[in-house]
């Protein structure tokens, strides 16, 4: 355990990599050894650390994403920030791996000495893959790396599982109409706090321009999530590198914004007191799920709660009773 | 208990007005026989009883809810319904009662003989209120009420909560160019089903005609709730009357939309179980919480978390192994 927690903190990249995968793994053995390391790191931080940015990417599928962080983190890195880019795929163990390896999609940064790709893990229910993604950043902080991209892949609420462990949240979006518009899923216009068209070259430039102001219309009829924020449109190209740099002022605009007015620590905070709760609820409700007789009493109380012959609540105190009073 | 619940089926109104007192109160044995009632109504319903609709009606302050509430409910009941009105509002036990009695805002309503209008309940906890809404709502559909508006008040997350309850979310909104649409709380417009747009009458009516297209166009920019049904905007004045029809009209083809898709019960049996996830998960938390050594370890771990020098995981795993080991 010690051995782990110098090599993460030494910078050393096959012992942080090596104990991401303890993190990821579903022996508890090695889950708790990464779960030592992590609290061993949190409450022996090196006070050098400079201070670090989580970015959440997002966008549907199509919109150029590996291109796009391919781009933006080579842009970074040249910036003298240390960048790690981590995803999460909470589809990938139904779809036997949604993506190609990284390697493959961001050439340029997998080389790159001052940036660490990390494979997207396996999947499982959104809490672990969450909870997982949670320790990778830690990790990665705690190894010296100062900017986070966090890339969501895969479908359903892994955008909202995302938004809750990073600082920003960007949103990648094609050039196009209203129908480009409307395959945004629901819910995630909202979280956005900067939307960058794609794409924004060539043909397609003038497009680009069209959509940045739409979206800008779009993002005026969602009330703003911050006090010191309003969520940024701008358009760029991976290939050109137009807007690129853009991005990042942005970025680092959000930074400075946030980080005055007081919301960047209690944004923070908050997400790290949320996280407690999640994990007490889940636990709770785990240790419940565990128990065979109470997992029988769900099993026959579940469907007749659906088909409206018990209210939930009298079903919920059998079941809590059952768990108290266990009986043959 | 018995009595009571002879009493709500036999539809008299003191008795059902009694019942959902009970489950409203504070004290632990009033709440356990409104749950016994409940609890036998919902095993012995009566297959005579006429299918329901709940309905959630929101918007913001000054759009007209009281008004409006009085001049459809009073369309619903001339059109045979019988009608019951209840209100949520988390945040009267803040304000003190942020309404005026429910007999003042609508007092044709509450005098007409088809209508059941209930006093917003106190305050509390939303998670709290939302229980006590859906009994209140179990309640008056065992006396026979087959309309069932659930009326938003106050502030927050009451919208998300209602709409957990309701099988249709009409949102009222007023009259007015972009300001108002940005005066919409985050994330209500996707709960819509139904936009009205409301005082479309006299100098306003064009406006309310131009507001409904933007609704309309922002509507279009989110992803459809349902299969088989896609939001409508309706105008209205509850002055004049015209288009409170239209809302009725609209709300009878949501249903047979949505009915003849399967949306419409399966809808329901999810928020059922929905909501019995939701008790069990509360329920352990409270449980947890109660333990005077546990409640220890929170208060000691939750800053720390907070600041970042112990992991959510590790504090929740101490917290929960606190509850599993007493220790003095």
């Amino acid at each position: 355990m010690a051995a782990l927690a110098a090599g993460v903190t030494g910078g050393d990249r096959r012992t942080l990599a090596r104990t991401i995968t303890l993190a990821e793994s579903s022996r508890p053995d090695h889950r708790a050894t990464a779960e030592a390391v992590i609290e061993h790191l949190a409450a022996h931080r090196g006070s050098d650390l400079p201070s670090t940015v989580r970015i959440g990417i997002s966008g549907p599928p199509g919109v150029g994403k590996s291109t796009f962080i391919e781009a933006f983190g080579t842009h970074m890195v040249n910036a003298g920030h240390q960048l790690a880019v981590l995803a999460v795929d909470p589809s990938s163990s139904v779809s036997g791996g949604s993506i190609l390896g990284d390697k493959t999609r961001m050439p340029e940064l997998s080389r790159h000495p001052k940036a660490f790709v990390r494979p997207s893990p396996g999947g499982g229910e959104l809490g672990g893959v969450a909870r997982r993604t949670r320790d990778a950043i830690s990790l990665c902080e705690a190894a010296g790396f100062d900017r986070i991209v966090v890339e969501t892949i895969g479908v359903g609420q892994s955008e909202v599982a995302v938004a809750s462990m990073v600082d920003v949240f960007v949103l990648l979006v094609n050039p196009g109409g209203g129908d480009e518009l409307q395959g945004i899923k629901r819910g995630i216009m909202e979280l956005a706090d900067l939307v960058v068209v794609t794409k924004a070259d060539g043909d397609l430039a003038a497009a680009a321009g069209r959509s940045a102001a739409d979206y800008r219309n779009a993002l005026g009829l969602l009330r703003p999530r911050w006090e010191a924020w309003r969520p940024h449109v701008v358009t760029c190209s991976s290939v050109t590198g137009t807007g690129i740099d853009d991005v990042a002022d942005a970025i680092a605009a959000f930074g400075d914004a946030t980080g005055a007015s007081g919301e960047f620590a209690a944004h923070r905070r908050q997400q790290a007191t949320d996280a407690l709760w999640g994990e007490l609820r889940s636990g709770l409700v785990d240790r419940l799920a565990a128990d065979p007789h109470v997992h029988r009493r769900i099993t026959e109380l579940e469907p007749q709660v659906a088909d409206g012959s018990i209210p939930p609540t009298a079903a919920a105190r059998r079941i809590l009773d059952a768990w108290a009073n266990p009986s043959p």
